[in-house]
């Protein structure tokens, strides 16, 4: 049974989920740090094939170049001997105070700029470690007040630090694709481009749009009561799916991060099964990196860390399982030609056919008839429970 | 005091908020039908400059060539004696049960031929009335159960309808303005495009994006828990305001439709600032119609359906009194200064300036004095309470 | 596989759920009614073993006396003939216009009375057919303005029409029991007694509280998001679960009322377990119907009703499956222990101890050892994961 | 203009409110600790009467005997001298990581007989400062995973714990009451006691109900979309509001902690009427401390947390303020009788009339013509906007 996780599954963690001490809104941390390098070959070898982080997550805050250099040396070293990648780096933009009203579209035009350097020189480490995406959260560009940010002003600050990057990276020779993550709220109280909606919108006002695409994590989208696997199905038409962030939600309350299929179960069902096989239809699949940015329970030691790194891979790999039998049934395939699915691919006009014709081609359609058929859609819907279930 | 409404205050109702029978998924009917024509005068008596319907407000469903004209002459009569105009016109694909897959992105193909049918024939409507805005509500657009709709291919659907939809005003010279209006549910249980942001993105991929824009909802957004002033703030950035649809609500539940006002104050208040000011740093105000978009409550007889329309300007009359006197008052402008709200429409980088002048320009910023700095943001948004509430 | 449902299981059904003809706020019906006799036979072939009904739904609002009756004779005779039951009765106190403000807690006191009398005559024919419980779902009884409604004379009104209700069933020997349904909203903005919890205070304040439980319903209580199987719990843990509505919702949106298990699975997989089993650490059972309040889709055709019906049996069964094989599970039992959910039934002080012993025990404990233990929730869970998906 | 605060407004806070350091989920501390002695006098000079803490806010956690005297001796000291009061005292058993699964019903039972301990010996503080009340929030108590608490045994070890307050108290002679705050979630996926419903009806399991009421909180109930004037409504009614939390949410989001006034502005003031005056048919008005339980954002510094204690007493006067004109005015007096909001006060039955009678009494009511009546509440609702911004 293929749910041990190979580096062909393309797995990949945060350093900041495995490495997350536990210190919540009201409580302090309930476990010590753990070393980026053990964090390495703990990874490799559980399954995963890759690894990411905060600049801060690697190199602390503040240190010096001659640390940081010894750091990412042996951050390196770990990665040649297990074979690990790093196929994505974010920068911190929220942890410091000076960060207290955004990054790129603080009130406050120092900050701006001083969070301008700190992701141009995250850039220089991306790509000194072979990265090819740049993850961009946003979560503190946003407000809890609304005379206390002006947006239309945000939204420029946004897209000239946006272009400043792309020319970076272009001139830099650095190869990166950037890939904006949306949120609705928390830690602001409203957030910037709070869907993968307004996200995509916003990156087709960027001099580079081609450069940008979106990293839309379950829980956010999830957090607004959105269908998540409806929300990457649109990334995915419009080309943007850059990377995606895997955990487990339920519903609108704060971020959750729980391990991946933890939350809404048949959701992620779906979404597994539109990452791996496209829409029914036709269209692409994602074949970039699985990341999961979850958080390991506060209640759960080291032990329960591992653990948890592994059930998300765990239920990935069974979600694709179940998926993969989904899509083989013969009454499952009479079943999407049942209820009309197959069928939403073929274009409503025929080849070549205008507008004048649609209008004269009336009189073959009934109405009362078409208003009366069934579309079987719970019974195709039972189906796919059936096969996650393995009824 | 300018809280009785004109006509250029540019407010609209549709004939299906007045006219609403108050019939609700668990009662029946409270009132009975309201004439288009009676509509229309007792709403110029009220102070509105406008009118907007779907095609079978005005025409009922299945209403031969005959009626239809004549019940478009008397209607037009009424606009000739009151001076109101239809400055928007919008088309049922909802009610019927044909359309109970969708309209656009049926799985039915014979019912998206039929429903491009009925919004091409509302066009010529449209046009007749002098409409300038095509309002496209798709809600029926969507799905209840994730395998039960190929998204990729509804989408492709939905970009096939509206293509069309925008041939044929051009080629008819009917000049008209596409407005998406988003929703995240309700009817279906998710609906496609189901915020401002979705909206955005998806019409950048027509192939004639400059004549679509969006109709957003206060209650849509609300019902996903986002934040409508920003969401409007962002069309606006995109030019993308096309249309605007006031009401109320009480967060994320049933699709309510009150008054506008009546649900979340505060940010209705941020919203007519910002329509009537545009942003504090600059940028676009909106100059079309005010567009009521409610129902009056099932409790209301139809005094009360009359109360309740007024109600409607009237708050908005009172809000934009109020968002004058805060925009006026020296003390606000000098907290905006202090809050640096106004500092956000400066670029980040000086003209000219390129990353490696920025780059090089580390020494000058204090990052624990940046971080230490007080914003002033309760003060501000205290003064904008004190003005609404005029204290 | 005893995925069959038998009469043994206790599912029950309502008229409205499977003769809903799916008119929704935005939409007419798309189909046709259904006979309650023909419900009876198809429910009973299907494997359930009872039906409910609201007044209105068996017998026609309005019908004059020898109507009733001769509705009621056939449909006694459908019952007899199959063996269906009648375990529960409802009254309809929403869909008629006079109910618009509400039956028990209206502010006309006209209609107050008339609600009365419709659900003390309702009470004649529940006992006529040998119902054990009346349910009260006071869905209209509500506001959606704050000031229209004085909440603490409705609580006295309600008390009052409640208590009422007991005394008529105590004298006239009809040995009735009353649940109570919360409901947050939807039909009105805010209906009182909005949850579980707030309908086991309230009826704490009845003349005869032992008479008077809840009847929770999955999609309610999630409607304001919260965990539907802690609610259940809750009310066991105060012997006052008299009956249980299963459906399944996606989160605060409108009532879906979707088959049982298509919306949150895991928790209808934790309530399954809880039902068949009690709490893990002991405590009651629920050996009342599992009666299913659901709609079929709008989508769906007679066809789909049937399928759709027998779905939400089969749910029930899977779930009750899986849930059995976790329990059994030694793995699981050592997962128990290990997390110190047992434990948690061991009472916190020895028999007999009294706060001076507690507060002299202080040496023993050492504060930062228990904050280190990992409590391995995740890996439970995921246990439980496995179990359902048999993996 | 009565908005200057004074001791007779009843207004406290939390020391950890305007302590609070702004650390968040993803965000270091922003502001550094407060004096709790200078807490005193700010709180005082500003118009404050009362303020509480967690044992832990005013003695650090694992101080000695000699530090606790010491501190607590000068914070006497701070009372004394300004005449400020304790009205509450609150327990932490949440922050430190031995209560990461819980307090009271922890699944470790050594932390359960230690969180015991902690709260036993806060009550003694409790006593010794003069306080009144005891607010229980068990912010632990809860759960992630479904199959991880048993809720059953966890609500018996609730009852045990409280039990064994109420005895300590009434045995010392302490005189305490205790009011039980509930939240839905946050810090746990899921708290037990979720809503103000849950609690108050946990609370009449207890050995002496008598001593136990409630202690809700604007936004722990908002969380759950629940109308918070409403919860309070109830708790007044059951005679259980025992103490209160006022702050500001925008819905189900994270834990917002906004000024109180700043998130739903309708809501709130509905509320002040309801504390003010009672509900309009008559009932108990609220007479304990008006205590602010929010957060100054973590964007202000220490001017802007006095700037944001200001607004919160602020924002109460100016609603009570606008509450007293609203109920005064003649016309929404008339307004009231016509929507027969005054009239729910009179009960549905006549006095001594029994059903028998109420049955017979059919004749008199017109179904059609109450099901047409118009009750007004538009009207009604915009007269109460009218006097919140003084139009």
């Amino acid at each position: 049974m293929p749910l041990r996780p190979t580096r062909d599954d393309k797995f990949s963690f945060g350093l900041w989920t495995i490495g997350w001490q536990a210190r919540d809104p009201f409580g302090d941390a309930t476990r010590g740090p753990l070393d980026p390098v053990e964090a390495v070959h703990r990874l490799a070898e559980l399954g995963a094939y890759g690894i990411t982080f905060h600049d801060d997550d690697l190199v602390p805050f503040g240190s010096d170049a001659h640390s940081r250099d010894g750091i990412v040396a042996g951050f390196r070293k770990a990665l040649d001997q297990t074979g690990m990648v790093v196929p994505m780096v974010t920068t911190n933009l929220f942890t410091h105070p000076v960060f207290k009203d955004g990054g790129f579209t603080s009130n406050d035009r120092g900050v701006r700029r001083y969070a301008l350097r700190k992701v141009l020189r995250n850039m220089d480490l991306a790509a000194e470690l072979g990265a090819k995406t740049l993850v961009l959260w946003g979560g503190r560009e946003g407000a809890e007040y609304d005379v206390a940010k002006d947006v239309h002003a945000a939204l420029d600050r946004y897209r000239e630090a946006l272009d400043l990057l792309a020319q970076y990276s272009v001139d830099q020779g650095y190869g990166l694709r950037f890939a904006l993550e949306p949120k609705p709220n928390e830690p602001r109280g409203d957030i910037l481009l709070p869907t993968a909606g307004h996200a995509l919108a916003f990156l087709r006002e960027l001099e580079r749009p081609e450069l940008f695409g979106i990293n839309p994590e379950v829980g956010h989208e999830q957090m607004a009561n959105l269908n998540f696997a409806h929300g990457v199905a649109q990334a995915l038409w419009h080309g943007k799916l850059f990377h995606i962030d895997l955990n487990g939600q339920h519903g609108p309350k704060f971020d959750q991060d729980l391990v991946f299929g933890h939350g809404d179960l048949l959701n992620a069902f779906a979404l597994v099964d539109l990452l791996e096989h496209g829409a029914p239809g036709g269209g692409p699949r994602y074949d970039g990196p699985r990341h999961f940015d979850y958080k390991p329970s506060r209640t759960e030691d080291h032990t329960g860390v591992w653990e948890s790194a592994a059930a998300n891979m765990r239920m990935y790999l069974l979600l694709k399982e179940r998926a993969q039998a989904f899509r083989a049934d013969p009454r499952v395939q009479a079943a999407l030609v049942e209820s009309g699915v197959l069928e939403l691919a073929r274009p409503t006009l025929d080849e070549g056919e205008t507008y004048r014709e649609l209008l004269a081609d009336e009189s073959e359609f009934d109405v009362e008839a078409a208003g009366a058929r069934g579309y079987g859609f719970v019974k195709l819907h039972q189906l796919a429970i059936d096969h996650l279930l393995r009824a």
